[in-house]
């Protein structure tokens, strides 16, 4: 089964994607198997983090940021604006596909894990995720 | 077939499961499918390296450690100590899900490749990575 | 299905798949199903990024050649030459597998996403990739 979901961020930082595919997941009533999610997009990308605490979260874009920088005078790639290629090198770094067993119907994530889409532009767009459960 | 495995680490380090995953493989008795491990953490990550030198896994860690600093004057997410938002940095960088295909078998990796859980806290942990075979 | 592909790389860079991942996923006649690639080497990874414009691989080569240096003084592990260590670095912060959906017979890549073998090494070498489609 394969689903497509259109999530609608509202600008740079990490967007809860949990609930969205944990429903993709029950619907397709798989007792043990796996899910695959996939991001379409190259200046966006996935990560699984910490859900209980926002400050992990918060710290993580800080850092990621201060280490990808706005303005570094190594980029060529420029005329989608100052984010753009700092949204190249942060998709680079994380990851475009993850991929998660499912047991006893559920998600197997760990109890402090949330599946995350994480919006690397400044502006907020729709994305579309990818997701596979097989 | 999902199997759960429990691996205790030692510290902060590159730890190998190549066995305890072609172990759930073999059990399993699939010719030709996919393995996909997945580690329910976010402190602690999953990698493929060189099997062979030890010093490169030494250096590879070290490089990270130099890139990912402990007391960094970034972070605020503090209270469950200096080497915890460090190792959420490192669980981003790195992988939480690693999927190898399985050819006659067995786990199609690279002559030179193993399997590590990489644990990010400097103490040792019980870690779970749930390994799926399909 | 599982095919292994040889990849040519002519030395450090993105070598575009997609057409050789894609060709495989064609021949096993899946309308919908999963594609994942596998690399079997520690010294090239895989990685899903823009395939309009050229200046945008560049640049991302030439950041993380900036962020993993050769020569650093850090390294042990030189014996394979100044460009090995930061081969296994650069490949731990990218990506060993990729999983992408196959829906209606294609891989479900993004309208500007495409499939690269990134060699990181500076000489070519022939890389063997893993397709496994299920």
């Amino acid at each position: 089964m394969v689903e497509r979901l259109t999530i609608r961020t509202s600008g740079q930082g990490l967007h809860e994607i949990t609930d969205e595919v944990a429903e993709v997941v029950a619907k397709s009533a798989t007792a043990s198997g796996l899910c695959t999610v996939f991001v379409q997009h190259t200046s966006a990308s996935l990560i699984i983090q910490e859900n209980a605490d926002p400050s992990a979260r918060r710290d993580l874009e800080s850092w990621l940021n201060r280490l990808v920088k706005e303005g570094d005078a190594i980029y060529t790639h420029k005329e989608e604006g100052p984010d753009d290629m700092p949204s190249h090198i942060k998709s680079a770094l994380t990851a475009t596909s993850l991929a998660i067993p499912i047991v006893n119907g559920r998600l197997a994530l760990g109890r402090w894990q949330g599946i995350y889409l994480w919006e690397h532009r400044r502006r907020g767009h729709e994305r579309s995720v990818v997701v596979h459960v097989g």
